[in-house]
């Protein structure tokens, strides 16, 4: 879908750093005039939506620097390059919460901030869960904590703000409409 | 809550824009190591469930230079310095589908990207609608089209990737489950 399509005549890299790279492109309008967007460039991530058996949803909660606050999240984690994304779910979901699953359906993706980001989100459910080993804490620069959560008691985080981010709202409510 | 708390020992604002800032944080994680935090700065924004009499969805779809494409999302726009939120929601519905509503009901806010950017949307259910004008196609540098969408259609496009951002496919989830 191209509908209003905006024509870029010049794109300058003003940041390429660790995990995103900041762009500013100038560009026509439908109207003929031009304007400048703000474009930051995201590798993508993944999401994981896993239920224990006892219908628990499984979480993370880890402290997140632009915000100045920990808030509780399902599993997630950037895209490597060249790894296939269910691959990447794996990997995140085991070293986050210590837990494997046999499958893994995908479910949907999104853009997070399409008015200035290109992250996208792929979200997978995890099926046949197992545990691997305890929770070993992330990775090298990432320090989590395991929580399991009814999506009875997610709605509740969700008021209190401790769960607080647009992916673990949206699968708290997935859950609970699915029944997964 | 600030469990993992990561402490702030020097920031680098490296970028100010129109929209968005970015800053680089070099911080001391629990482990006393040290690392760097890439940071976009946003204003917040507000973001618009609106339903006509007939149980549809209020829609605009727009160009989304950063992902390449348009898409189809509920209104919304970012926060303006001194401007009540509820305020924002009431303009931003106005400009860009024709609506007003008499009352506007506080949902729930959420980050979008809680790893880079510290952009949090305050959602709102705006209930009593009524037409003020033609669609006026957004302000000056925004272009956009109104389409409206029953729940079971909205589902369909995000099957079909035509809603394709985190914040539209929540508040379709929402309406759903609430039957608002």
């Amino acid at each position: 879908m191209n509908k209003f399509e905006e024509k870029t005549v010049h794109t300058e890299k003003v940041y390429e750093g660790k995990i995103i790279d900041l762009e500013i492109d100038d560009v026509i309008l439908p109207n003929k005039k031009t304007s400048k967007r703000e474009i930051v460039r995201h590798p993508g991530a993944v999401a994981i939506l896993a239920m224990t058996g006892e219908g628990k949803i499984i979480m993370v909660e880890q402290y997140r620097k632009p915000l100045g606050k920990s808030i509780i999240e399902i599993p997630a984690g950037k895209l490597e390059p060249g790894e296939e994304s269910v691959k990447t779910a794996a990997r995140e979901l085991e070293e986050e919460t210590g837990y494997a699953a046999r499958q893994f359906d995908f479910i949907m993706s999104y853009y997070t901030s399409p008015g200035f980001a290109d992250e996208k989100i792929e979200l997978f459910l995890a099926k046949d869960l197992y545990k691997v080993e305890e929770q070993s804490l992330g990775d090298d620069d990432e320090f989590v904590e395991l929580i399991e959560l009814t999506p009875t008691e997610a709605i509740e985080y969700i008021k209190q703000e401790r769960i607080h981010d647009a992916k673990t709202v949206h699968a708290v409510y997935y859950a609970l409409m699915k029944e997964v």
